[in-house]
């Protein structure tokens, strides 16, 4: 087995409890941009191509292994909480060989990237590595591990704060937790003490029995050490999502897509824009959203699992959620797509109008006010203000279908299961309880009786309020006498 | 009386014009983070636990008087402006006597947190001080008064920077203007001159009005310069806003809430949030509104005195104010509760609803479009899309009250006041003009007329514009011929 | 001629393809804060009082002069890129003569001040000078063309970083590419070579040119060296768009307008604000924009090309374009104001309430659920919750006249074109279908019928489903039997 083929097994340690998070959700659990913490660290490690990825649990180990349920993750259980090292076995014991390097990942660092995992993956095997320590330079390292070189520059030991001398407390190189190791990992943790102070297993230790093989030790130096900033308490998560936040913000705006305020706006990472795409101020696009080249998305537009196609354009303060817009399609401001709603192109879908389960066809228009739920419309359909498909009886959803090139008139209802036919007209203001023809007009509203002199009389008895809150009404009711 | 024990009382400056603000509202009465700048002195000095608190006014008094009518304050009138020293002997002369500890604040630095103040109490009364002043050190204090000490640190004077020497100019530690004095104030004030260059009384001749008398005088040196920071103009009302509204979502944060975009979230400090609340990006919390543990509030809501049980979800776009929103109960998105609305548990309010005045028992639904104002609404009923009850004759608003167990068809009218019993149903469409009893079905809609090929005539008639501009009916309507 | 008198002439090169821009559009036509970048250098060349403004387009050149087709330029082609000094003299040559002072902007620097520029001006003509370069000064001015000045100060020459020494790369002083020189501008120009490494016409040459003749060439040196930063990409847009932002909304908070979160607030530089004028956070206000004293805009909302008078109220997530609001009314949340909407004095739009060409007079009242569409209102009108005027026939629009103190129910449908008179009453859920004279009142709904001991039969016939459902309802049919 060449080093270039030699497989990786990653252990990612989420046992911790985080109490600094105040929560009743496990540290680890915690969604930076979109997605729980331990999730990225599974990211990464998949990213990285690994061949096994174990994820040690311990504080709320079920609700952490129900959240990865479908990651194809190795979960090893952690029941005492007696330090990183033996936590570390833990996830060894979990892997049916012990053939492959090993690298050591934290459920609580979403910032590190692939790519310089990938960078130190490459520097530990070009050197051939035995141990590799992933490191960061910072001004003050108060409170870290600091990193102890030797003359040649190789790592001779890492100290503690509590234990660093002052000479040592001024080394600026920190240890970031994060290790590289070759096969020998199940091997030599098992001589892991834990004869300290604290009676726990340090992870740390590691390096020692390595060197004490005559194993050479490295390190790998971040560019930037901020990426193996843990989030500890809510303050933290914030910071690092603000930080995820930004990077894929400007990664979209290198691509070609123009964002207004991006301080405001939320992308998470699963989404994908084309070029020429216009996010406005304060957008959020989730998930599986996928938004084609030329697409606009107005300010305060909420996005999840949809997708749009080329040049649509979505108003502001819109909603959309498992929707598809064809090409050229208006929607919002103030739209509500729900799940299962299909545009075709050149749809128009104007303010205060939501659909669900609903696939409207080339050219349909809901302009204002419509509820059209579970309901199937055909091509150049003009769907009148206030009109709404009744879809549902009471405990049923019964799915209706309207035709092409129906003039469906403002404030109608249409009480589902309904059939209306091409070309057929609704009379504004109809509750439609009977199937409609092609071609057909229905009416279903009452006659209009017009009572002349009413208002004097009506008005009259509310003499003295009108008088007092509606002074034209006032003065009409004094010229009448 | 022992130290401990002597009361404080606090005079608060409130009398100047504030010409940066350009605005006919008087300076201290801008409001940062939900609150007039001088009513933040005011909360200050009642969290020291102050005995007495003076406002002296000046500028637009009647106005400020008006703001702080509920306050239970002391007001004191500057008529003329001569001075800071004259300000604050008004201040004095309106207290009932002159047996306590003196603090003078300002109206205009809703920065200064009361903790601070605190250590400042406890600093002069552990050091039997007669005169403390609280200053600050800055890189730069250009434009400040500089505090000059002794060679045994105490403050010998304050040298205004027209009056310093180069040297005294490189003093870092400025005056704040903030002072803490024992119970000789009056008298010594009183000997304050106007024998200067500009012909005003200046309250920082106390000082030495204080050490003529073989008094010591301290100076208590605040950890953050920036919270004696003036707001002087809007400018300055925006940076003091934003820094109280770090603080308190990094309070928030620390105690266990989840926080998106935190530089765009907006908390008044009157608000309360539980354990694993979330906010999403946007949100905006105002006054009296609690929120309990577990809820989430969806992007770009804006909540005000609303109370939020557990596990509440209200979706983005949501406006609520005055309301009470049940356990487990969704609202949203794009819903509007208005005073008076009382949420059961359970209860879901969905898209383009708006509640006012309005009972929900636990279970009900109104997911779409409707308007229920002046209504008490049982258990499980459904409300339909496009429901509304008109509860307004024209000058009076009329109550409903609706079952439990009813169903409202969709585009239903209630006209108030109207009594529907539980389980009735009401047909889609009906406009419910008179009540409905127990398990009855009302029918208030007319009944549908369908005239077969009336749409050939119709589109015939207007051929020319359809063949222009909807060619699918256009293609129709030659396959008809 | 004197030197105050003389014309200046401007010439923007804008004929650049900004490959990392990754867009359909040209670089220049990239909007930053509601304008093209080249449209932002016009703007600045008028501010500047200019006689000529020559904009040379090379890349997209027909988009390019489309976009700018109404601001009374001149422009001139470039058909081959054959460097800045050969784009330069495409410039002049477009020029019916060569008279004036001549100064060179760019496409791509909306950051550049008139201000700025004016004193630059008058540094030159004061000092009698014939070329003047704009430069700045920054800490490293690596990639930049450094200043060489002589033992005088005097401008020696600029150097190009490739060319520059080690010493001459210490040089802070960079070449901003602004240039203003005499009326020799042309005759000079032509003597620009392009025998150099890359075989490129250079403007940067004129210098040396200028020199030759003995002239005087001078530096201006910026204040703020950011003014000539230029947007290259997305990422340099956005920048640019947000210190355009900043220096808006300090200039408006400056002026007397509070604004919240001033950081997630935008508007553009043709908006015109009162005093007084609130804005709370995300607010959004764009093109011909007026708000008048005293007015509120509430958070989220978007407002384009609409006039607000003294002391309106609107309220969050609304939508305004091309509306005209009277004073003291209020709008919102939730309001859609489109074009043609004119709204007198005291006027009332509440939640999901639509209007588009409607006048509505004062006191007119529209809180709830509604679409006004081409239509005039009388005074003291109310229109009830969810009334829709149907001004749609499937093709034409028609317009609706409704009377003065008019009462229109909930739920009607007024079916355009109509006519309702002065006092009329309209019945919630009317489909008004014929004109209604003033003082009458129109019914057209249907009848109530009401079914005793129907939902007893319904919901058996749904027992099952009642009983996983709906547990209240199942318990009331037990009752029952």
């Amino acid at each position: 087995m060449t080093e270039q083929t030699r497989p990786l097994d990653v252990v990612i340690l989420a046992a911790g409890q985080g109490t600094r998070m105040k929560s009743s959700l496990p540290k680890v659990l915690h969604p930076v941009a979109g997605r729980p913490m331990v999730a990225w660290a599974v990211k990464t490690a998949r990213d990285l191509g690994a061949r096994n990825v174990v994820v040690v649990t311990g504080h709320g180990a079920e609700q952490v292994e129900a959240a990865l349920g479908e990651a194809d993750v190795i979960f090893a259980r952690q029941a005492q909480q007696l330090g990183t090292g033996h936590a570390f076995i833990q996830g060894l014991d979990a892997l049916s060989d012990h053939q492959a390097d090993v690298l050591v990942l934290y459920g609580d660092t979403p910032l590190l990237r692939a790519d310089t995992l990938t960078a130190l993956l490459s520097d530990h095997r070009a050197r051939g590595g035995a141990f590799t320590v992933l490191t960061g330079e910072v001004p003050d390292a108060t409170g870290y591990g600091r990193i102890i070189r030797d003359a040649q520059g190789n790592v001779e030991r890492i100290v503690e704060q509590k234990d660093a001398t002052p000479q040592e407390r001024d080394v600026r190189e920190f240890n970031s937790g994060v290790y590289l190791m070759d096969a020998r990992a199940r091997e030599l943790s098992a001589r892991i003490t834990n004869d300290n102070a604290s009676g726990e297993y340090y992870l740390t230790d590691l390096l020692g029995l390595y060197r004490a093989e005559g194993a050479e030790v490295h390190a790998f130096k971040l560019t930037d050490p901020s990426e193996v900033m843990g989030a500890n308490d809510r303050t933290g998560l914030a910071e690092a999502e603000g930080i995820i936040r930004a990077r894929l913000t400007h990664e979209h705006m290198r691509a070609g897509v123009t964002i207004h305020l991006p301080e405001t706006v939320y992308i998470e990472d699963t989404v994908q824009l084309g070029r020429d795409v216009t996010l406005e101020p304060g957008v959020i696009l989730r998930g599986q959203t996928r938004v084609a080249e030329g697409a606009t998305i107005g300010a305060y537009s909420v996005i999840t699992d949809s997708t749009l196609h080329e040049g649509v354009t979505v108003k502001p303060h819109s909603v959309l959620e498992g929707a598809e817009v064809g090409a050229g399609s208006d929607v919002g401001p103030f739209a509500r797509l729900r799940p299962g709603t299909v545009l075709a192109g050149g749809v128009h879908i104007g303010n205060f109008v939501e659909t669900k389960n609903a696939r409207l066809a080339q050219g349909v228009k809901a302009g204002h006010l419509a509820y059209l739920g579970d309901v199937e419309i055909g091509e150049e359909t003009n769907v009148g203000a206030g009109t709404i498909v009744a879809n549902f009886d009471g405990v049923n959803k019964h799915r209706s279908t309207v035709g092409a090139g129906v003039f469906i008139g403002s404030n109608s209802t249409l009480i589902a299961p309904r059939v209306v036919g091409d070309a057929a007209f609704i009379a504004a203001g109809s509750a439609v309880h009977e199937d409609v023809p092609e071609g057909a007009m229905a009416v279903a509203r009452g006659k209009q009786r017009t009572l002349e002199g009413w208002s004097k009389r009506y008005w009259g008895g509310l003499r003295g309020k009108v008088q007092e809150k509606l002074p034209w009404l006032a003065g009409w009711l004094d010229r009448q006498d």
